[in-house]
């Protein structure tokens, strides 16, 4: 995990836009910013680390709050300058306590998707659906909610 | 849909990142910017449009593809400074032919998710699973893809 980095390309604030997505329901969580400070203590910890564009400091996601996301897969673009986590969330990940900072459509309505967590520690019994190139689906039973793994069949 | 803009905070460029995800997979597919104009055209068309850093000119998204993002939902973050575009996505997202831009992982694996898209105009049987707060989830049989409509409750 920690070998070689490939090649990252920060901008000229020394900065890379992350975005933090539910590995199991896949609903993009958040949008922030790592520096390669951020970005190192992200893969060494396997907890996300944000730098704070509005206080310029380093910020563990959910320090104050608890709602940690835990790292399950951090992913690249093609051309280096973003970066996308696949995480495992401990609680609302808006500070506003919303599931997904993305909780509002420019319609105007107010959407907010169902906060509801599951049950912890509740056994997550899973349905496997057939196997397509090589890659696994499966259908998580779990409070409803299904699992999208088809790209991420080296994950966890 | 083209009524009052909610505030959204163009950065000091005039560009607001908008990452483009898959309404039918949740996959996350690409990460580019949009400014004031590029938004408009993207509402008013329901084609996904962004403005290229690099070449500093709007780009409709597949123009010379064909591989176009229709328009499915646009979602904006709890701070107004990030876009989710839900899109259907005509083909392959990146420029390299891989569905998606975040087709590699940091642990420098070659891990692209798999690429055959789903046989044209076959119908997608679906299984309705428990809804749950009002949402309501589904299983989209047609070649093994899951649907995440979790948080999609109110979109086409």
């Amino acid at each position: 995990m920690q070998g070689i980095s490939p090649p990252i390309r920060f901008d000229e604030r020394g900065l890379v836009p992350c975005l933090a997505q539910d590995w199991r329901t896949g609903e993009v969580l958040t949008l922030a910013y790592m520096n390669a400070e951020a970005l190192r203590l992200t893969r060494e910890t396997q907890e996300v680390h944000f730098f704070s564009r509005s206080r310029g400091e380093l910020w563990r996601k959910g320090e104050t709050s608890g709602n940690v996301l835990r790292l399950r897969q951090l992913r690249y673009d093609c051309d280096g300058d973003a970066l996308l986590a696949l995480v495992e969330p401990a609680g609302p990940a808006c500070h506003t306590g919303e599931r997904t900072c993305f909780y509002r459509d420019l319609d105007g309505a107010a959407d907010p998707a169902p906060d509801a967590p599951p049950a912890p520690g509740e056994p997550a019994p899973a349905l496997s659906l057939p196997a397509r190139d090589g890659a696994q689906f499966h259908l998580d039973a779990h409070a409803g909610q299904p699992v999208l793994v088809s790209f991420l069949r080296h994950a966890g």
